[in-house]
């Protein structure tokens, strides 16, 4: 644990108070013309409008200004881990987007299938990206490569994209990737860059081998290239660190798989809606201290830039929070793990909007949910990383920082 | 490069977009009394405050809270660099201020004319204030000065300083002052704080010897002593870090000299006034993707004292600034260096308006630009050492942080 989450761990006490997460991905937004609302401004949400009376509201950077945060450092950021002190590999986020259950020991790596020609070059990084369906029956064949020693998974992502994991013991992943970016080449060696990776490379090059031979005859995706090779980094236990009985509820994958990095329980449920997602809770209130919900479509209709479709996902949490203020959450606060404006169609930098409900906000004046009410709310400029002991504090878990 | 440095270089792209930073030194000011506007408040900047629709508004701290940041720290932390992590040593300041062209190698020391008694004792650490002219006279004087192996330049400053410049192979810069900062006593001996500067010791004690001898005959001023012994500190490059061709336009010395430093191209101009510094932006615009606009003498009416100057300038900033803006820039940044208040007449600690302006700036509600209306802007408040990394996001050429 570094300096700043074991000043946390011995100033928290755990006094049973019940906190709620409530995380809209991408939730920030921007105007689409001058004098116009954004996403959240535009949607109807008289429900956190009229929570604003009783809260204290704010805009937090995520990573560090300007900085436009992928999902791994956005979640880690918003759970209280420097986002740039604290790094989740690429094969490992790979991965927990598939939903698979890495253990500790585990390397993982995202990999892509390529085109290469009779001399080994790359000529297509991408292999003309095959659907999902050829996607899928090559890692079939792929399945067949037994090396003793090592269990070895091959999970389809997505056109040319897939997983590898392998499981076994002392497998180190300094290893950088095998992919030379460019075509015309062949794929790099596998080179360790630590003793404890010489193993996984010699594992990685009989591998590579075998599938090489199994792809000869199914091109264009007749070999491929391993990237992001990495493991679970160890991370400080979310529920040791902060004394908390921990849940997720989340739909995606990726969601639930970051949580489980962190110790965090997931719930495992059939909710699809917010109020589905909502109701999990409800029905979990008694068995945890500390619920982190996770709703993913405000992030992908910013992605599509469908500014009408994200202000309506938001007034469905509007309309469902209901179940969760019910439950009567000693702290309940709602934010985003990054911007993702319908304007850029894309994670942005721009500061998220948060609001923080407790008995202990120091109220202010906004009487609405929104960037620019957030602006001039009470709580200020923050940062995402500095949220959770926020949320410690305001629910009394937070003992006195020195004498 | 430092940790955030390699980070924004890893994730910066070169997309072609065009960026203006404009800023009037010691910008901030404050109100004369209670009620009262600030000196940017009072202008009249009907263009700037009309740019503020489709702009994003803040303050910013230049160094840290209370800091009232010198030149160097200013526009250090202005290019991004931290300016507590990087320092520019006195005597290389000194030097860029009279627009000495400094090579990477030079050692680099401001020096004061002083008066010693017969013993050689300080009586006078300033030489009675000799006026500039008595200066110009004696640096004539130690310009006679050989030493063999290495090539000396003495520039004379102000009244009492002047400037000595080491120009050799080999030379470190480790070395404290000279001057006791008392008088009744003499000057202290030139000590080496490490292996490299014992040459320059060896030289300077020579150099000061000569000196003394031919300064004896003419005092007040016949003695001296050196301060700020210093060198280049070897930044990283600002058009590497940030993939920009970057450009300064600046009409006094330093401005020009710390874009130097850092590997900004000065533009040689003629021009004076801001609407004629706008016009060397428009005729170069081409050139470079990235320009630096350097206005004085807002900060010198600051430190004058006078309130109602320092606006005029401000508004001769407004009249100008549609020459910038139709160059059609996709970000526009309007700051300062740092606050300059007219009521306390010299550099303050007082956080810097900054405005925004680019298609993806979360539009605000304010319609002026003024210390008041950033404090609510949706900027919030913002350290200067961050603003490159929000202007490199709004123009679109910082990709995401982690996955």
């Amino acid at each position: 644990m570094v300096d700043k989450f074991k000043l946390i761990n011995e100033m928290a006490v755990d006094n049973g108070s019940k906190i709620v997460l409530l995380l809209m991905d991408g939730l920030g937004g921007l105007p689409l013309e001058p004098g116009g609302p954004t996403e959240l401004e535009a949607a109807k949400t008289p429900n956190m409008d009229a929570l604003t009376a009783r809260a204290s509201l704010g805009l937090s950077d995520v990573v560090s200004p300007g900085f436009s945060p992928g999902s791994g450092p956005g979640h880690l950021a918003l759970f209280g881990y420097d986002p740039i002190q604290f790094a989740i590999g690429r094969g490992v986020l790979e991965a927990l987007g598939i939903g698979f259950h890495l253990q500790p020991e585990d390397v993982a790596i995202r990999c892509n299938f390529c085109t290469v020609d009779a001399n080994g070059n790359i000529t297509d990084r991408r292999a003309g990206r095959i659907p999902t369906e050829e996607c899928v029956k090559r890692v079939e064949i792929l399945r067949q490569i037994e090396i003793p020693g090592v269990k070895i998974f091959v999970e389809p992502v997505k056109e040319y994209r897939f997983g590898l994991i392998l499981r076994g013991e002392g497998l180190g992943a300094n290893i950088p990737d095998n992919d030379p970016q460019q075509t015309g080449v062949p794929p790099l060696p596998f080179q360790a860059l630590d003793a404890q990776s010489e193993k996984t490379v010699e594992l990685l090059r009989q591998w590579w081998a075998q599938a090489n031979k199994l792809l000869a005859d199914h091109p264009p995706a007749n070999s491929c290239t391993l990237r992001g090779i990495s493991k679970d980094p160890g991370l400080p236990r979310f529920p040791e660190v902060y004394k908390m009985r921990s849940a997720a509820v989340a739909v995606y994958p990726m969601y639930k798989g970051v949580s489980r990095l962190v110790g965090i329980d997931v719930i495992e449920h059939k909710a699809e809606t917010p109020a589905e997602e909502f109701e999990v809770v409800k029905q979990n209130w008694d068995q945890y201290d500390f619920f982190f919900v996770h709703i993913k479509k405000t992030d992908s209709y910013g992605e599509d830039g469908n500014f009408d479709a994200k202000a309506h996902v938001i007034e469905s949490v509007d309309q469902a929070l209901p179940i969760l203020l019910d439950l009567k959450p000693d702290v309940l606060v709602i934010t985003g793990d990054h911007s993702s404006p319908a304007k850029l169609k894309r994670h942005s930098w721009h500061p998220v909007p948060v609001m923080l409900a407790a008995d202990t906000a120091r109220f202010g004046k906004p009487t609405s949910f929104g960037e620019t009410s957030c602006a001039t709310g009470t709580l200020g400029k923050i940062q995402h990383v500095d949220i959770m002991a926020l949320v410690m504090a305001h629910s009394m878990r937070l003992g006195k920082y020195g004498a």
